[in-house]
């Protein structure tokens, strides 16, 4: 029986309502597949913040380090500013465990009402590779002449050689394995003058290397128009950490919800865990309320079966979401139309799971 | 009879071709409407750049300083560097001249097929004021290390006071003068870490200063998944440079394409003259073939109007582009479902115009 050691972080808000969903489906998928878990639930959040001072612990990175997978819920809550919430927690995890890859679905499901025309599930399938490591998120930078008319700040972006290279090079890895054909890059190159047009002249350098595939490049302005015009075109998209960021939000948006998005983030080279975590935040508006759409979570579980290398539990966690979803009964939650709470979606799901 | 002196760059690609669609509504509009304009014509361009090495002359800038607008069609062709092409016409005219406003109306015109479902024309009417002078469009930065490993870029991205606290108070001007009364700010505050918290921070402070407005602010990544979900939501979104400019892309997208669109380059303050031109490229894919559509440089010709103080004739020239549009005569081009060229189209809006 293969035996996996979990982080689970739940965080703020909906984080705390999903996350026990996840785990109960993780469950049934183990006795249904033979894989045995043993989660080690941590209170890293913004209420931890509050009383302590600190989202995780001083050796926080360390506790998670002997972990084989990390699963986290949401970050972020009303009163702790985002990026003191989110650097606090979420980056720095991804930073110290070099998860450089951040890997995001973009699929039409059965079941969602996508607000574009004439779309079935099957016709937008692709995924975005988000570079999770540098680029624009970064702590260079600073405030001068603060209260003063000359008042200015300064933020700047990396772009490394190292980090350019691997990000680039993952997506037509995966494009070559599991793909068709077809990398787009998004760019801003006509605007954005130093960082940009380095990542297309890397872009085609490392596009030389696989002449098998297609590549082509985008403005991130004119990309997220096609997008919405076109979403049946994409295969694989890359982008930096920020047009990542982006563009894994609007795809999920062009499906109908961004609620039953997954992610992972990954160290390809399995140095260090990897992480999971559902694209949505900690929707503040709706938590506590028992209404949030654990799908995200449950798809995010899914995909860290995959990585741990048990994707047979992986794919029938997923089969087991597609058909609940597809199924008119009465265990969708509001935003998917339905009435029910939570519970009863991750409940149906952990029970097809098992069937 | 009023008159004004229009300084013309047709530019690249299609932009030779949309030009000429929109000097001949403009002379309809001014026989129609009592106003005189000489139009005095740069060629401009890439083609310029490859036979001298320069975009525009030394004195380009001096050379425009004397008109009371500019009409530009497109910049870009492929064998010259978009980050030089841009960087040596359009970014330039924009900064020397401090129109520090990019106003960009997100509209859905009868006869468009959106791709997003059960919205008509109205439904979808709301402004983008972007910033146009500072912000992640920026020349300071490099390369260190070229062709070692340890090769990197930095980028900087530069946010003043002034260019801040301008734009957003620009942005709830407009609202309060011509709109409903809601302000949404694109931020991304939880993940860039210096520039965007500063950018809230400003926004806080200025909307205070309009009790009378409401005010919201959303991560970019989500906010463009609201675009496709919420269009009907929005109002009046104000973006930084490039938050400004992929929303304004994507949201002509919504409403069926960015063909049509227009936009506003202003210098609020009347120093310098202010530059209209279409929302859309080149587009050297189909540059030649005299089926591009002119609506995009014919309504941003309908701005200048406004901005020059002839609303009338401005609201004449929108007004027939709309009836065209929603006529089902063989004037439409290829991209908006009809088979006539882009003269066709640009004759019917001026015989409306001239109606
Ligand atoms: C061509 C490019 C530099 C430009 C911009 O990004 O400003 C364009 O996309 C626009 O929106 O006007
Ligand atoms: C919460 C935020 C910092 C984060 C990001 O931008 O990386 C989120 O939007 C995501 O996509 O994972």
């Amino acid at each position: 029986m293969e035996h996996f050691e979990i982080a689970v972080i739940p965080g703020d808000g909906i984080g705390n309502e999903v996350m026990p969903e996840a785990l109960r489906v993780l469950e049934a998928a183990g006795s249904r597949y033979g894989v045995e878990f043993a989660f080690h639930e941590f209170d890293w959040s913004c209420e931890r913040y509050k009383r302590t001072g600190r989202m995780m612990p001083e050796d926080g990175i360390e506790q998670l380090r002997g972990h084989d997978a990390i699963l986290l819920g949401a970050v972020g809550y009303p009163g702790v500013p985002d990026h003191v919430s989110l650097w606090g927690l979420l980056i720095p995890i991804r930073r110290e465990f070099d998860q450089y890859v951040n890997l995001r679905p973009v699929r039409l499901l059965p079941g969602l009402t996508p607000p574009v025309r004439d779309v079935s599930p099957g016709d937008i399938d692709f995924w975005v590779v988000r570079e999770n490591s540098e680029g624009e998120y970064s702590m260079l930078g600073g405030r001068q002449g603060e209260g003063t008319p000359g008042e200015m700040v300064m933020q700047a972006s990396v772009f490394t050689r190292r980090g350019t290279d691997r990000i680039l090079r993952y997506a037509f890895e995966f494009a070559r394995r599991n793909r068709r054909s077809l990398v787009t890059s998004a760019t801003k190159s006509n605007g954005i003058y130093h960082s940009m047009p380095y990542w297309d002249e890397r872009f085609r350098a490392i596009a030389e290397e696989y002449p098998d595939l297609s590549a082509e490049q985008e403005h991130i302005d004119i990309l997220t128009a096609k997008f919405v015009l076109r979403p049946r075109h994409f295969d694989v998209v890359v982008g930096s950490n920020l047009f990542g960021d982006i563009l894994s939000d609007l795809g999920p948006g062009v499906t109908g919800t961004i609620g039953v998005a997954p992610s992972a983030n990954i160290d390809p080279e399995r140095r260090h865990p990897s992480m999971f975590e559902p694209v949505h935040g900690s929707a503040p508006d709706i938590a506590g309320r028992g209404v949030a759409n654990p799908v995200g979570q449950i798809w995010s579980a899914a995909m860290m079966l995959d990585h741990l290398g048990a994707p047979e539990a992986g794919a029938g966690v997923l089969a087991a979401v597609e058909s609940v979803l597809a199924s008119t009964d009465a265990a969708l939650t509001p935003d998917l139309g339905g009435t029910a709470r939570t519970g009863d979606l991750g409940g149906a799901i952990a029970a097809a799971v098992a069937d």
